[in-house]
């Protein structure tokens, strides 16, 4: 049954390019199924929904809050426990206000928007970490970072993730990762990654970028992730490219100035952003997986779910 | 050797971050390198590189060419030979002028942007299939559509898919695909495939749309594909997104006009453009995705590589 609804539902987000007649037969159904849901005892959550305990708190610490020209804000929220020497550098980038006035330098159509001091010559503030350790693979064994199933990413309580990040996760007797393992950061739309030279280990955390295109499985574990937009993402996508080398902006006039990054644990208690996230550790999340899911074969495909397909959610604190 | 020359390769394709100072020192190391290609004799062409009888002459009745306000052009080339029929409808469709003076009136983030008449009730011309066959799914057989390996999709003259399309190809004697079975197409960034209502063959290919970010596998043989964008994919993938329902532009001011869609063609001969594409049934094309693959196990990945992240080359014809 359950199974039944998440294939119902399935077929429902594949009608993903509706015209503008059908989106008035949305509108029209969703105002119904509106009307439906005010009865639940006839219409019960379906499993994949979330419940008020599933929204966990993100702590003011892990909140980056960048303000861009045009009083345009974008909100990271820092992945402490995968990179967390690049993110302490990054704590210490912000309280130090070193983003502010520095830019938005880069955008490569299909692969990466890119911010900080296009110069490189700006001078980092005291007790940054020059070259942090190589977190750009911290996963205690070995798995195949292409696919996730909801067999085995997110089969149930054990082996599961549960910070709500975009992770091939770890299962209990899957090759040689041990229960609880972390797994690690798959490199997504809205993932925000730490820009470097050629040698792994030269990246700050100064420089950051959001890859814009289809990411490739092959940046996992080779480029260190300390993050991922949750909020204003289209704000940096939705920028012009550049053709020049790399996708650099080749005049001042293409950057975007960004006007200050701040954490919000250092903002003023009544201004500061709240943000919430939905735990992944729990049955309703692993039945939106399953959802998720290609199909399997005889039919046409090879099962599982693309990684960076899985809808992660946060939401404004209500 | 081969095989250590790819890998090299991809090493230093894997260097995509850099910043400025290593920018410099790139562009160094690119006229250093031209200064050494320069000299053939000692370094001859990798196996990946493609040679002048790698390319191949696009038809001019296979190049659709859409001219956006502000005389920017896009390039798409069409995919007859795998939905015949919605390709004979853009074909009709171009020829009729019908896009003229209609606009790309969506952008959904992470999503697509698309095309075509907003209103949906400009007239379709005459000779327009209504209902064309559901060619979202043409395979002889069923293959995964998920990953595609060196060793199956292009592991040399046999099986190989020859016309430099992101195919997920035939390969002899694998599962139930036959010899020669054309494979299906895949939703990766700058494909374009054709909007419709919830039922498969409600598409007509008058409101065409192109991925702009991550694309789901789960798209895949569920959308007709009529084509690529060749040149041009940019202007579509950097508009500003819409916050309002599915992407879609609110107002008329944010709609991009449409001013003409033209088959090459059906232009004058002295003002067609002329575009070649790389053919992908040669030991070169197969070395080029065997640069791209993931790590195998016991490594970091499953090995195979990204379907969207093969490179497929087209160029203005010299």
């Amino acid at each position: 049954m359950a199974r039944l609804k998440a294939r119902a539902r399935r077929r429902k987000r594949l009608r993903a390019f509706p015209r503008w007649g059908n989106l008035k037969n949305m509108i029209v159904a969703l105002l119904v199924s509106l009307a439906v849901q005010a009865a639940p005892a006839t219409v019960p959550p379906a499993p994949s929904d979330p419940i008020e305990a599933d929204w966990r708190t993100i702590p003011d610490d892990e909140l980056l809050v960048m303000t861009l020209a045009g009083n345009r804000t974008v909100v990271i929220r820092l992945a402490t426990p995968y990179a967390p020497e690049h993110v302490a550098n990054v704590r210490r980038l912000a309280l130090a206000h070193w983003w502010d006035d520095t830019s938005v330098y880069r955008v490569q159509d299909n692969w990466v928007t890119q911010w900080g001091d296009e110069t490189e010559k700006k001078p980092l503030p005291a007790g940054i970490a020059p070259r942090p350790a190589a977190e750009y693979d911290i996963a205690a064994g070995f798995r195949p970072a292409q696919r996730m199933t909801a067999s085995d990413a997110y089969s149930g309580a054990s082996g599961v993730t549960a910070d709500g990040w975009a992770v091939a996760g770890g299962k209990p007797g899957a090759g040689s990762v041990a229960e609880g393992s972390p797994g690690w950061l798959a490199h997504c739309y809205a993932s925000v990654g730490v820009a470097r030279d050629a040698s792994p280990d030269t990246g700050t955390g100064s420089e950051l970028f959001m890859p814009i295109g289809g990411s490739a499985r092959r940046l996992d574990r080779n480029y260190t992730i300390v993050g991922r937009v949750i909020e204003g993402a289209s704000l940096l996508s939705g920028l012009p490219r550049s053709d020049a080398p790399m996708g650099m902006y080749a005049t001042a006039a293409e950057r975007l100035p960004i006007v200050s990054v701040r954490l919000a644990s250092d903002m003023p208690a009544a201004g500061r952003p709240r943000y919430q996230y939905r735990a992944a550790n729990n049955p309703r999340f692993a039945a939106l997986i399953a959802a998720r899911e290609n199909p399997k074969p005889p039919t046409i495909g090879l099962g599982g779910a693309d990684v960076c397909d899985v809808p992660l959610a946060t939401r404004r604190a209500p």
